[in-house]
Parts: C-alpha cells; sequence; structure tokens
C-alpha cells in the first residue's frame, strides 16, 4: 500500500542516495537552494531527505521520510537561515525506512556540531560498530554514515583539522561512498579512493556548491568546476576552496558504471562524459551488435529512452512509442490487490495499442535484474497486437550483486545468474533477446575520463570482499576476487 | 507557493475536468477501480477529486482539494462501499478552487439521491441561475453542475424516469458537457448535443464504465465499447445498457480539436482515432509545410513529444532529446522567487546541454497560447550552444477564445491576436517560427469518424456564443459569429 | 475509537449547538474575535465548527469536522478578513456528522448570499423538505438549517427586506431554534416565537456581538446588553441595532430549563439568572428535600460541581472532592476495547481513594439521562472504601423526550421511564437516591426573568408535538400532550 | 501562537517529565497501557511523548512533538507489538523542544539495544559530556538523558548484568533523576540516591508496571506495590522482580516537595502520602497562619483547588467558585496578538461575577513564581465586584532556583527574590497576602514518610550545587550552600 511496496515491485536496481552541500559568499537563500538541489536529485532517493543549515554556528536540521516538496514548506524553509548547508535524499538498501535513519546526521562532538550527508555502502561497518561498542559507545541508527561520523570524531582528537580527521578516517572506513559534511565553519566534501561515487563542484557567483550530479548545477543556475578526485577530501572555508588528497587513492576513478546505465540523470556530465550521449551510444553500440529487421523501436520509460534514441539512430529503424506512462505515478498511491492485478490493473503504463499493433518492434530496456516486469510487457504488447518483440537491454547481463550502495543483495535474485540468455528470451517471451557485451561498453564509455567499476557484469571487485558484508548468503566464487 | 500558481506560469490551455463511472455486476471493488480511473484521468484536472458510490441506495462521497493519490487512502477507500459510482477530477476554470466546488455533487432531491459529475462549460448557467433564484431557490455553489442538477430535479417531476428528465435537460441548459449521474438504482451518462467533450463506454467482465478517455479502460482492464454520441443519454440498470437520443443532437460529433493538440492522453482513442496517431500526424504535416535543414529534432516535454517523433520521421532529420524535465514536478512545490529566478532557478525543465550544443535543432511544441515560456527556453538552448533554433508548432495560431470548458477568457491574453507571426518569432527569439495550418489540421484528423470544433482556431463556434458569457470584456466580432 | 464513541459512552444529555455573530465598527480582527467566541462556546458543540466572514459583500468560510482550535489556525484566521462574521459550533443529533453538514451554511439567493448559523431543532423539517422538493428544489445537506434558509430564500421574494423574510419564516417554520445570519450587509439574530434556546446581544466599544451565551462577552471583554426576545429579529446594519417581533410570540421566554441544568456555562447569564447561582440553588433546594447524615459532599465532575457546593453550604457538610478527572479528557483518544474495559482501564475518572475511604459520602450530579455510567462510578467509590454513597441528583426524574434540540430521542433509553426510584437506587447501588422536586426546580429558579420549558420532567410541551418528529417510534401518550 | 508560548505566559513551575514501563506476563496489549499511562501522567509534560517496545529483542519506537492523544492511533499503537515496554512524556527545560530529544531513546549498544525514559535533571552533564567528547564520543541530541545512556552502556562493558551498569552509574552521574529503562530482556527502573523525584511500582494480575505517579495504577486498574527507593535499581525479568540498592544511597528519601505543592496529580500517593490529602493540610495550616474575615473562599483553577477547600474547612467560610476556566484549554490555540490583550480578550479564565460581587473574598493559589498573572487576575476580580481579595499561597516564597528538574534557570525571574511580601501584595494589587510558613509546610507533609527537599524555599540543596548548572548567570551566594 505504500511507496516501499511500490518499490518493491520494480525491477531497478536502486541507488542508495544524492548529497548537496552549498557554502554562501552572496547572500542566497541557503535552504531554498539547497531545497532545489534536493530536488533536482530526487531520482537518487525517495524515501527519506533532509536540510541542515548552519547558521553562524548554529545548526538547524530538518528532515523526514517522504518526497522533497512534501517534507518541507514556506514556513520550513524560512526557519532554516543559515550561511552553509548540507543536504541529502534517500533510498535505503540497509538500516530500515525510519525517520532515525533520515540524512543529514546532525551530531555534536568535541569541536562542536557535524552534518553528514552520505552516498555509499561501507564493506567494514559492522565490525567498526561492534570494535566501538565494545569500548562502550552507543549507536541511535542502523546505518553506516553514523559509523562514519564516530571514525572522524575519534580522528579529529588526533589531528589539528576537521578535512584532516577524514582523510585519516579512509585509512579506517572501508566502501564505497561520497559525502558532504558541514563543520562549525567549513564546507567538506570526500570521495572513496576508488572514487565509486560521483560528488562534483560547481560555483554560484562566489559561493559553492558540492552535488553528487551536475544537472543541480544547471537547476540554480551554478557553474560547473571539477569532479572531487577518489580520496580527496576538499573544503570551503573564508579563504575559498581548499584539497588534500589520501596517497592510496587511485589517480583515476574508478565509477560505477550503472550510474550511466541507469542511477544518473540524463543531463548530467559524470567524469567528464554525458550520460546521455553515453547512453546513446550504449543504443548505437546494441544496434550494432543485435541487428533485427523491424518497425519500430522504442524504449521502456523513462530508463530505455535514451538508448532507444542511438539505436533508432543507428538502425535506420523508425523510432517511437510503445508505451505512455502516467506521469503522477511518481507519487505514493494505493497498490491493486492481487486480486485487481489479476483483473489487469495497470495504473503505471500502458501499451500504445495504435503504435505497436501489427508491427515488429524493438524494445529497449537500460537493464534486465530480477526479469519480474519484463515478462508482464512484452505480454501486453503482444496482446495490443504486436507482431513480433525484440528485446534489447543496453548493458552486459546482471550475474554479480553490488557492495558499494545499491539493493541488490544476493546472487539469487538475479535474472542472468540463473537462466542463459535463451532461457531468460523464453520466459519474458521475446522474439529474440541482445544485451550489449562488456566490449561493447567499454566502446560506448569511451568518453569517460576515467576507468570504472562494472563488478555486477564481470564480477571483478576494485577492492576485496568480504563474504558477510549485508549479511548476504550468498557464496563468494573464487571467480569474484579475481 | 501553491499549484495554483504553478498552472498560472504554465503557457498551456487547461481542460476543466475528467469524469468516471462504473455499475459493477460482478463484485468488484468499485471505490479502487474508479479510485485508478480517476488516477489515469489525473491529466485532466489536478485541482480537486471525489468519488460517490451508491451503497444499496445509501451513498457515500469522499473528495477534496489535491491530487487523486493525496485525497484517497485504504482507509478512505475501504469506507466507500457500493455498486455504482462516479468519480471526478477537475481543473476549475470558473467558481474558484475551494473545498465546496469540489465534484461529484451529491443532492437530495425528490426521487432520492443523485450524484453529478461533469465536464464543460454552460453558456446560459448564469441567466438559468438567475431564473431558479427568482423562484427562491438557494445555491451552496457557483459553478454550473449545480444548476444543471437542479434543471434535471425540476425535470424529473415532470417525467417518469431520470433518464428522460437528463434528456430534457437538454431543451434548456446550453454549453459544452460531459456528465456521469448516478440515480439510485442507475448510472447515467450524457454528452451535450454538440459532443464537444469526450465520453466512452467501456465493459470489464459483465460490469460498464462510463470515462472522459478510453486510456483508462487499459487502466482497468476494461474493454471500450463506444463513444456516447452527441445528445445521447446513456444508463445502465439491472436490465443492462440503454439509451435515448436528443432530437436535436447533431449526428456527427462536433468534438473539441484541442483534445487531439493538448488535452487528451495519447493512449486514449476519441471519436475512432488514436490521439497519439493524430498528433503525430500533425508532426507529419507540419514537416511537410515548414520544412528546414537541421541537425535535431526534438519536443517540448510533454506537450510536444509525438509530433517531434512524426517531424523527425517525415523530415528524416534525427530524432533526440533537448531538454530533461524533472520527472517528480507533477506535484506542489515551493516556487523560486522573483530574485531566485533572476538568479537562474529552473527546476522543471533542463537544457541537454551535449545534445544541442553546436547544433541547428528544430523544436516542436503543440501550441503557443500567451507566449510566457517560449522566449525562455528558446534562450536557454542559445545558452547551451544551439546554433539555430526553428520553432515548429503542431496546430495553427490561437485566436480565439474557448467558452466550451478551458480557462482562456478572452482575446486579450492570446499572443497570436496580438503579434503578427513574424512579430511572435521576433518575441521568441527563434530562427525560424511555423504553425501547422488550419488545412493541415484537417489532414492531420481525417481518422477522426466526426467533425470537430477548432473555434479556438477560426473563430467559427458551433452554436451561438453570448457576449457576457464568463463575464469577458471582449467585444464579439461579426467573424466571430459566421 | 473516535469522539463520536467517546460521546456515546457519556450519560448527558447534548445540546445541539452554539451560535456567534459579529458586526464591526470599530476595526477589530472579526475572525479571530469569533474564534475566541466559538472557543467559549465549544462546550455547546464539539463535532464541528466553522466561521465566515463578510468581506465587502464577499463572503468566506472555513469550517470542519473538529474542535475549534484544531480546525483554525494563524494563515486560516488570517485569510477570513471581513467585517462582518458569523461562526458555529456543532453537536449533531440529525443529519450525521459528516463535513457536508458543518455549519456555518453559505447560499447564494436571489439578493447575493447569506450566511446561516443556527441552533436548535424543527419540527416539521421533513415536510417542508418534501413540498420543497415536490417543487424541484435539491438540498445538499440532510439538517433542518438548509431547509430554514430555503423558506427564508422564498420569503425574501415576496417582501422587501431579510429580515422580514426571516419574520415571515417563522409562520411555517416549527421547532425551537435560535439563529445568527449575515447578509450582504446585515448582521440578524432570531430567535423562536417561544423563545426555547437562548441568545444575548453584546456591545464591543461600537460594535456589536450575538452569542448563545454570555460568557463568550466576558471572553473578548464585550458588555451585556439584553437577550434577544422570543420571536424577536434583531438587526445590525450600518444604522445600528434595530428589532421586529413576531405577533404571536411569547411575551415570556419558554427557555429551555435544562441550559440551567446543564447545558450551558456556570459563567453565563441567560434570562437574567446567573447559571452558576441556579445550579448553587437547585443544590441548596436539594439538601433541604434529600437531607443526610454524612463526611463529605462531592460533585461528579464536571456537571455536579456547583450543585455540590450549594448543597454542602445548604447541608454544613464538609466540601470536598471525590473524584479527580483528567484534565486532556477533552480531545479526542483511542478508547479502550472491551477486553481493557474488563480489564478496569479507566481514564477520564480516577477516584479520589484518599478522601473516601471510610465515610459516608453524598455524590451530586445534575441529572440521570439513561443511567450508564452511575452504577460504575459508586462502585468505584465502593471499592475505594466508601462506607455509604448517597446519591442526590440536581433536577426531576428525566421523563419525556425531547424535540427540541437535544439528542434524546425516545422514551425508551430514559432510566426513570422504566425503573422506579427505588429500583433506579438498587441498580445504581446507591445506599440513598434523591432527585430535585419539580417545585423544588421552580424554587431554584426564581431568578429568571421568564417561563421555562422542563417538558424533559413533565411531558408538557409548549407546541404541538407531531408523532413523527425523528422518526421516533415511541407511541406518543396522551400524557405528553396535555 | 503555539503551544511553547501559551506556557511561557503561566506563571507555574514546570516539571520535566513523567516515565512509564510495563512488563507483561499477561498476555495484555501493552502499547495501549502504556497509552493510557502516558495519558494519566500528561500533566506531567506537554511538549513530546513516546513509546518503545521490546518483542522478541526487536525495539519498536513511535514518539513526536506533541500531547499524546495527539500522537498516537490505532494504527500506530497496533504496530508497537511487544511485551515489555517504556513511555514517556516530557515538559523542556533543557535541550530545545525538537523531536530529536524527544524520549524514549532508543540506542544501541555492545549488548543489544536499550530503550530509555527519564525525569530529572544531571547537575554534571556537561562535565560528562565534555569528557566522552574529548574521547571521541559524538551526541545526537542534547539532552542529559543521552550522556546517561553512554555511561550506562560504558559501565556495562565492566560488570556482568544492565542493572549492575546502571548502579555503578550513579557514581558518575550526579543530580535527579527517575528513569526506567527497557533491555532485550528485562525491564529496569531507578531513583537517583537522594530520590528526589518519584517512582513507584504497580502490579497489574502476574504484570509489573512502573511509573513516575501512582494515579496511573488506577487508570490501568494495578495494584500499588511500593516506591522506589533512593538509590535503588529495582528489575523485572522472567523471574520476576528484583533490587539492589546503592551504597551511598539515602535511607528515607529527600522527595522534591514541589510534588505536592504543584507538580504531582492529586490523587496520586507519593512517599506514603496522598497528595490531595497534603494539598488540603496546606489549606488548613494556610488558614491557621493568615486567617481572614471573609464571605467567600475559592481557588485558582485548577492550582489552587484542593488548598481551598482545605482553608474553606479550617476557616469556616463558605467555599465556591471565583473562576470558570475554559475546559478546552490544555491544547494549543491561537492566542491572543498584544492588541487583542489590551481588548481584554480572555479566553482561559473568566471571572464568575454572581459569585465574586460585593463580596471579600479569600483566592488560593498554590505558589506564586514569577507573579506573572496574579496581578492579572486580582484586577479582574475587582473589576467583577470584589470587595476585597485576599491571597493565599499555599507555599513558602520561591526563593531559589531549582537545579533538579524544573524550569526555573535563575533568581532573576524570582519575584519573592526581588520584592518584600508587602511590595509583593501592592504590585499583585490584593487587600492582603499570606504565605505558608516553611514551619507550616512541616506540619502539612507530615504524613510523608521520607524526608523533602525545599532548596526552593531555603537554598539547602540536598548536594552540592555548581555554579555553572544550565549556564545559570546568578550569582550563587553563600547561603545557598550551606
Amino acid at each position: 500500500m505504500n511507496k516501499q511496496e511500490s518499490v518493491m515491485i520494480s525491477d531497478k536496481v536502486h541507488e542508495e542516495c544524492g548529497v548537496f552541500g552549498f557554502y554562501d559568499n552572496d547572500g542566497f537563500d541557503v535552504a531554498r537552494l539547497t531545497y532545489y538541489g534536493l530536488y533536482g536529485l530526487q531520482h537518487r532517493g525517495q524515501q527519506s531527505a533532509g536540510i541542515a543549515v548552519n547558521d553562524d554556528n548554529t545548526f538547524h536540521c530538518h528532515k523526514d521520510l517522504g518526497l522533497v516538496p512534501d517534507i518541507f514548506n514556506d514556513r520550513i524553509l524560512n526557519n532554516l537561515t543559515g550561511t552553509i548547508s548540507v543536504g541529502h535524499v534517500r533510498y535505503s538498501t540497509k538500516g530500515g525506512n525510519n525517520r532515525e535513519n533520515a540524512q543529514p546526521l546532525v551530531y555534536q562532538y568535541v569541536k562542536g556540531t557535524l552534518a553528514l550527508a552520505y552516498n555509499g555502502n561501507l564493506i567494514n561497518a559492522s565490525e567498526l560498530r561492534e570494535e566501538f561498542m565494545k569500548n562502550g559507545a552507543i549507536f541511535h541508527t542502523s546505518i553506516d554514515p553514523e559509523v562514519m561520523m564516530y571514525k572522524i570524531a575519534q580522528e579529529r582528537i588526533k589531528t589539528h583539522a576537521i578535512e584532516r580527521a577524514v582523510l585519516n578516517m579512509m585509512d579506517f572506513v572501508h566502501g564505497a561512498y561520497s559525502l558532504v559534511l558541514m563543520s562549525p565553519r567549513k564546507l567538506i566534501g570526500a570521495r572513496d579512493p576508488y572514487g565509486l561515487h560521483p560528488l562534483s563542484i560547481g560555483k554560484l557567483e562566489n559561493s559553492y556548491v558540492l552535488s553528487s550530479e551536475t544537472c543541480v548545477f544547471d537547476n540554480i543556475g551554478a557553474e560547473f568546476i571539477r569532479d572531487v578526485e577518489p580520496g580527496e577530501v576538499v573544503w570551503v572555508d573564508k579563504d575559498g576552496l581548499h584539497s588534500i588528497k589520501h596517497e592510496k587513492a587511485l589517480e583515476r576513478a574508478r565509477i560505477c558504471v550503472f550510474e550511466y546505465v541507469y542511477n544518473a540523470r540524463p543531463d548530467s556530465v559524470i567524469q567528464g562524459a554525458s550520460v546521455y550521449e553515453v547512453r546513446k551510444a550504449m543504443g548505437h553500440q546494441l544496434a550494432k551488435e543485435h541487428p533485427v529487421d523491424a518497425d519500430l523501436v522504442f524504449g521502456v520509460p523513462d530508463s530505455g529512452l535514451c538508448a532507444a534514441i542511438g539505436y533508432a539512430e543507428e538502425s535506420g529503424l523508425p523510432y517511437g512509442k510503445g508505451f505512455i506512462k502516467n506521469k503522477y505515478v511518481g507519487r505514493t498511491f494505493i497498490l491493486p490487490t492481487q486480486a485487481q492485478r489479476e483483473a489487469a490493473v495497470n495504473i503505471k503504463l500502458n501499451v500504445l495499442k495504435s503504435s505497436v499493433a501489427g508491427k515488429r518492434v524493438v524494445m529497449i530496456d537500460d537493464s534486465i535484474v530480477r526479469g519480474t516486469t519484463c515478462a508482464n510487457i512484452i505480454r501486453a504488447l503482444k496482446e495490443a497486437g504486436a507482431k513480433e518483440v525484440h528485446m534489447r537491454v543496453s548493458s552486459p547481463p546482471y550475474l554479480w550483486p553490488c557492495y558499494f550502495g545499491t539493493d541488490i543483495p544476493s546472487r539469487d535474485c538475479l535474472m542472468a545468474v540463473k537462466y542463459s540468455i535463451e532461457e531468460i528470451r523464453q520466459k519474458i517471451g521475446a522474439d529474440s533477446l541482445g544485451y550489449l557485451s562488456v566490449e561493447g561498453l567499454k566502446e560506448a564509455t569511451k568518453a569517460l575520463n576515467c576507468d570504472y567499476c562494472q563488478a555486477c557484469f564481470t564480477g571483478k571487485y576494485p577492492m576485496e570482499v568480504p563474504l558477510n558484508v549485508n549479511e548476504v548468503d550468498y557464496k563468494h566464487t573464487e571467480e569474484g576476487k579475481k
């Protein structure tokens, strides 16, 4: 009946979070800019959102479960006065969707107050948490960033500055993370030494912005400066922008390739490459690898639309629409009961009968993860009169769980692990099925100025992955450790 | 700060309402089906929504301001038990956006209770209201359907059945309307004698559905039966579906052409024609009438997307995206202050720089009404590096106010009335500008099984239009009366 | 689980409503004064509340289910600008507790807009409603004042002024009512020709106030002027206060004696008599009629407190407390389940053990209606160690249903109809039981400047009472018609 | 406009909190019983409330700002399944009224989860907090119990059981506190070694209850067992009730005397003495110390009512009412603006004119703290016609700030510090003024089975009070340290 369930019936990998930070030097309305920033990052997390502001060293924070426009109103934003801010939108893969786990986390430590907005996943959080607790620590949330905050606080005692404490934290806390942190006088941003998640720096007049994605810079009229580098800690204070970098950081980021496949907004530029152009290139590549004689190319809204444009372009086949999506579906609604589902209640997507009837169609989607929805929509296309349905997937088969911030906890739920491609084709009822190859992916992403993590396709993880992460019962194979 | 303002900054014509009705013969959850029905009609009105159910002659109604998913929850739907229902979504052009004016209207009259959901606009409502009041009547809303309900109640005294009273009402109440009415034992649907607004009949197993648009039938798994005809009153009772028709009704409907241009969902079929296909045909026609040498064709989301596909197809130019729309924008959000707008806060649409930079682009939209947004988005395209912007509009210039249910109160607000096409081109900053011709529109709509009203383009109204309708100060010209 | 149920478990007669009106000549914040007025009348109705204001002939109204402080907030009050107002609090005995039935009712009629706040009960409402409907009228509520409004509108056509229409209405509409009505330029107040319900006129600087009770005048600093007389219509316009009176109106009001017994606030003065002093006098009289040797006198909170003070004073017995009431009980709370009730969950009243243990106590209450709670609280006193419990009731046995605005639909629910006093004593477990006599009531109310209706004690109704009022199945006896 | 302001205009000392705990052995609905328990403790804190339940070692917690009946509903209570619970109502003197600071606090520590509900004030919380933070600790609230929780967690590492950790905590954490703590398998209660705040043990069938006040036992049908002793830790587990006691604990509690003066409900029994009887005895004593010839005795509702009964009894003067209080005032309402206050808007209390006019009255209140309201109500009595107003206060002059859990931060705000009694009399406009003497207080409280802290009257604190507590700028005198 709620959003949670709505998410469950989707066949998409979910990104954990989006982060945003602002350091004002121009008298902007910091809370409102952060609000618009989070609005632009809403696709990265719909479960909770929050804004913390620093008003001359007094911190105010408002956060709750729900979507950005539902959580904030004029009165609340008016009360969030300040000159530095951090903001967060959250999709919860760990820790449960309750109010305590909403971010930013605001903590008092020995040097005052800190507010943390965090995107990622730690692989040694449980061990660290246990270790802290053995020394008497108490935790009020079940989420990783509280562990990280604890370590930062401990490191701060041993060093002279908060940015140094953040850098030292990287020695202990392992995993993938991009974070924005607000201290009494600074705005800090950091990416893990592998640079798995994006974080970019922007400038609005004389003020600085940090954001998970650059699309937000366009929303608020800011200019893109550069990406934060792997293992880099940047901070803004009254003297401007500064930076230090962890000694073990990679030279080139190992960005999560799924940002290009699905997570990021098409109008973001990550590591030098336009997400839209990469997706279109995936479509081009896919058309080269899996051509087919057909009458119409379309994408599954919204995840397959960009690649479909590329496929159509490359193949010369007509581009069109195969589905109409209810544009109010972003919000919580009452789901059909099982009985109603059998009675064919379908609120989200309608097949565009007049478009597909009598045609041989190519349907593009970005990925098949659990495979729960493909069969349904292909059946609907056939019922609407499509003569042939050729499914094309703009990424390679999803074979390995992700430990770095998405909600794929085990191989058991992955369709491509359990079945061959031909078996999948039969199960989903397609007339043909083609995935983008790993080589094709490489070709399509050549505009990136970095390396990328494609462990979900290849099992080659950028760092050692412990067996007990996320309490996954899955047996870690040798292959995955290569 | 509210939806109202959000609507004001849009340059679109707004349809007044969507209606839905259900007569159960199979034990369906009537309230939930109505909920899904209204969800599928949400694009026709976002200001209020309501459902009334008839539980063995006891009527329950729940309605409020807001969107369908925000107004209803499980508990509320569970309380709405019954076997007949009517539902309504509303965009208010008259009567103010307050709770009293939400529909369905539920009234007691001499034969029990009636619930009315109504889409349209009456041209003699004020006169009728005044006449009733001179005889002592009292009105608790300021909206037209209360007047209609009053007349139906009065006619019911003189005749033997509610459907006959509805038919007789048509002799007195003039204008454009599609209505769904629930009496103690019947579900009734009717269209005005001109058939200006759509209303279709569907069937789900042995149960009957009435809906403003057919897309809803797909949502709930119902089968399309036929359109209600102009001046026809249909009703469903325990003996099935029945019909009578007004003697002065047109043979062929004079459907509002703007349903195809903008109002309806692309996956609806109205008067035999797929809205999507008509829009694509408009794009084809537009490409024939206004070709241009360019590198990219795209539509303004979402109103120009279908025609852009047609334009690209006809012209052979590459189809792509020019903008990315924030998909959470359907809901209420806090608007930027004027200062923030100047600072370029832009939450709704981002230009897709990588796509348009260095290119000559063709941008398609469905219409230019007030012209408030075109200049902004063309400027944004140029700032993003577009070399040329060729605007194409998939309908003729909007020149005449609509009296039949949209929010165009006077000619003063219409851009094409005040300026020549060349002047408009200069004002919006386009490198070229082309509108679909009235003849082209005719070609594009040839799949319709009826005539259409295009008075907004030609000033030729299907019925006599009084000068004082909607208290418009505009001087009715001879031309408009032809 | 809701308020409704909470009401059901109470053994009190419920008054229907409280009304308030304000005509500003001094620049007061009319909506806020009305808000405070309704707050002071909250005891007269807790189911819905509303305020309508007249801002230079534009009417704004806000009303909802719930308590006054829950329905209104600063923003809402700020939007209710105007110079005339009417307000209403409601306890629903008829028409159901839904939002449509909340008052004030705002209607448009031939001369503009009217807003009505009404307290009372009509005995021929159904007949009138049916008659109107036979002529084609439609009703959107199931409550009496809509019928009254209709008649006023019809009379207005035949006469020259709204106040005259109100007066003429009295010829057709029978029952008990006090009303406040707002027209485009006037504030009108009226009482039925019997004067069964209270309505008083106050003055605040140069502005006028109408209120069901005078306690409100103290709340807002207004001065009491006089009561509206039976069958009188008063109105305030720019020329000040005016009055006309119905020719068949009683000279002296026949005020409902239950206002003194239970309904009104002790700090109100009705028809020249302080409610507090009358209640104390009832206690004095009761002590004279039913003396007893005891150690402690206390009242059942809050209904028996004033009479207990009088009883203690007259008898010379010590006054004290027997119960402590949870002072947060005014609001909705989750009721215990049956199982929990058996497990003795008691949220509302706690016996004050230290006070009653080992003592012979006199417990005073204002009335025994259904007798549902007496037995419980006497048992609780005994369990707490009270040696003897002598119950004294400060009004005569309640024997006849009320047709004029309380929720006593039939004799079947009245304990004193079914049982003798000795039987009642046994059933409630008291050691002795004494009611105030009809003569004693007369003595206690001698400060009133009018007659009173005590039909609930005597069956002598002030007007003819039809058998089918309120669809009561109770057989009207000859005795009741005398 | 909010509750906060409403509190500010009151002249009462505010208690910090109420706590409740339940250990079920009978299959009770634990959450609902806790709900009723908190409802009965609502007078101890109206700013936030919360319930945590332990469902076989899974903890669920729901808490929010507001009153108990507004925070919880059926659905929420249904989700709070479990067999152990702790509950809390809060009035915030420290830490701000925000959601983070609501209790119970739920934390994970080395042995699982703990939930803490706490009533009191620590005098070395800042020092402890600082010390923890110097070792790298982070705090997510600004309230004392988080510090206490931290210390308990640290002690738990060094000892074998949670109850022992609580006992050891008492060596480090100084101040006044009563707490209820829930561990994975136990319900624990504790009072500080001085026993400054109350905490009692009750039994409901085979289940155990802990509560700040015994009135709650009556609400839920539980039987009072005994008070928790000073410095005692009690716990309930599957083997029943157990106890250990701190070696430095006082033999007899030093209970806060203000529980009897104002804080507690009259129907509670604390340390063997009925609060109601103690208050009445204060009235008796006051009548002996400050007799006066008068016509009427009444209390200021609700704080002076019990003592007024005692005063009237002792003096032989007639007892009555001087004011009527709006019984809906417990909830948040919109406060009058300054202008409206001048215009005499008075929503809370109305003088009962008919009762006081022409009389010499004795008005009893429990205390004069800041003296903000006395002058107003005495003026109102005079305006209503009272000939003489003799104010009697049922406690000694309030001279010293409280460090143990009330909101009296400094001497500066205390009227009796700044003015002599004669000056106070003049300032409030009374004809005479008498306070209960310290000796009289002793006489009135002789039923207590313990000593009491009356430092607010005498400056003799039970423990050393540091100068910087609560960041009070007040200079701590020698007198206060004696």
